[in-house]
């Protein structure tokens, strides 16, 4: 195998396809990169078995051949390389000679044939969705997903394709979330993704509005960015019928700007930090919400202007959640519906009706 | 005790005095900050006891009065508020209440009595310099204090003035960094002052030229900075007689690129990183060094051009040493000065003479 590559067309395919390889594997051959010469062309490809990364990149195949290459040194490599074209071949003793001007290096390499095959996907494509729809749906729910695999379901994110609408939903037996496009489909789908897929996949998607092209086949997702494709494994198992947690009534309605809200929770929460509990009370009556909570340390008082619909209500919460969400969010006003002490709170955007987050009170003992 | 504080000039003198507060203390009492009114302005000051930083910041003080208050999370409330004028007071049961616009905060506070004194320290000003040229020399040699503690005086800085010039010196056994500079006194001076004390200290400094003034006593030293002093704690004991280190005279002499030389040598360490040895060989010939590592991963091979003066020499080093001095050098050439494959390398600016490194070199068993 023989070829030339420029070193920030070969770096940043190798950072792309890296994102699949954990480094942490017993085996070596998965801690290393596949490359295998195609015409003008490398194909790099990286995985874990679960999920797999593969990119094309151009340059200049003087001899063809299939190498694999440990991930980890052949970046930190190429990467402190001069930016100018790098010259790589195999030469005797299953190594690889890497010149870039006055820098030469000889890597061992091992076999291909023990590299894993990918999944053969059949490409018809199911849906396309803008890149950046996509990684802000991700990032609108990831952080939702269990973090203890108790029940492995929990920590992947459903993909669901009914009436012409993707739905993306995570939820930890604490909160949930949920956020939804319409879609130019008419298949209908199920599918739940594992989180650490959808948290590489969102690191590749960029802020453009090119379109991601999708694939389902029963135990697999392709995601096909321009030149790289992602494969991941699906989650097995039946994801909780979402649908039916989610309140459509309530007795409360509360209009607060985010913004104001985020920074007064955040301060209150300083004080429940202190033993762990994050515990924070909200207060609403009339048009302020006042936010308490109190440590051995001291205590805190937060006001917050609202326009509020319907009666007064004292809710306790984990700061956390309300945080997690706040933050994520994008609108300047949200939208909170409230029923009980007890009952679910359901957090909104006040205009788009694009995301819904669901949060569990904390139940107190004087309630 | 009241007063009234803008944020911003509150959270300044809180976040510079902190540096002083570990947070780690069994004593309560030293990871909280002292507050003392005093006229129009407030005296804040935080102390691990070797190390004591006490700033001034104006304030509209209401009521006289000192407090302690948990350093960690008055910070954060304090960090957190709104970007406006700020209540304090003390108000019963030991606690202190902070009001900005609608958030109000309660927290217990310490008493004053229980907080370390200051040493005494006579003001008589020893010397000062400007900050930026402290702030440079304590760049260019902490890197080379001793970070375990069996010998205590190497994890300090050598203060030695004499002959009208300033020295810093940093060393570990493995190496040595000396940076000079010129000042106007007659004084004669050599203390060693803790590590930990000046990492801090160049983290106040700023990159202007405003001076900074110093006075010893036997046992402290004392930085002055605009509002603020920082006292610390000497080390006991007499540093190494380092000029007796540091040979006058060479065989060779090497002028090479900093740049080149750098990026050579990173590279290079990758092979040398998986033993975790990180030995490098330079191989210096005619004009060219060619430094070569090896490892069970593989071999790389590096040439830079260099001007030489004497003979072929064949030498290895830690090449985490060597990038540890060219990283933090501030010229585009350096000089290096050797004699032998076991004598020290000395490493020096090619033209302003005011810094001096020492690097052993690594004796290899084929020498």
């Amino acid at each position: 195998m023989k070829f030339t590559c420029e070193k920030s067309i070969l770096q940043e395919g190798i950072s792309t396809v890296q994102k699949a390889v954990t480094g942490k594997s017993n085996l070596p051959i998965l801690n290393g990169i596949l490359i295998k010469t195609n015409k003008n062309e490398l194909i790099l490809t990286g995985s874990d078995i679960d999920l797999s990364i593969q990119t094309k990149i151009k340059a200049d195949v003087i001899e063809e051949g299939t190498i694999v290459i440990d991930a980890k040194i052949f970046g930190e490599i190429i990467r402190k390389l001069d930016n100018d074209t790098i010259h790589i071949s195999t030469i005797e003793n299953n190594s690889i000679e890497i010149i870039c001007n006055k820098s030469r290096f000889t890597l061992i390499h091992m076999k291909p044939e023990d590299f894993p095959e990918l999944p053969n996907i059949n490409e018809n494509m199911i849906f396309s969705i803008p890149q950046n729809i996509l990684k802000s749906m991700i990032r609108g729910t990831i952080f939702a997903t269990a973090q203890d695999e108790t029940r492995p379901i929990l920590t992947g994110i459903l993909f669901e394709i009914n009436n012409k609408k993707l739905n993306l939903v995570a939820l930890d037996g604490y909160r949930l979330a949920l956020k939804s496009e319409n879609l130019d489909t008419d298949n209908v789908i199920s599918a739940v993704i594992p989180g650490k897929t959808l948290s590489e996949v969102s690191k590749i998607l960029e802020e453009n509005d090119e379109n991601v092209n999708i694939t389902f086949t029963p135990n697999h997702i392709l995601f096909s960015i321009a030149e790289t494709k992602i494969i991941s494994r699906l989650l097995e198992g039946e994801f909780i019928k979402y649908s039916s947690i989610i309140p459509e009534e309530y007795n409360l309605k509360i209009i607060a700007k985010r913004g104001e809200l985020l920074n007064s929770i955040e301060r209150a929460s300083l004080m429940g930090k202190d033993g762990n509990t994050n515990l924070i009370k909200l207060n609403v009556e009339d048009d302020t919400m006042v936010i308490t909570s109190n440590s051995q340390l001291g205590m805190v008082r937060e006001e917050v202007n609202i326009i509020l619909q319907g009666d007064h209500l004292e809710i306790a919460f984990n700061s956390k959640y309300l945080i997690d969400v706040l933050k994520i969010m994008e609108e300047d006003e949200v939208v909170m519906e409230l029923s009980s002490s007890v009952s679910p709170c359901i957090i909104k955007n006040k205009d788009e009706n694009n995301c819904t987050y669901l949060v569990l009170p904390v139940r107190l003992l004087n309630n």
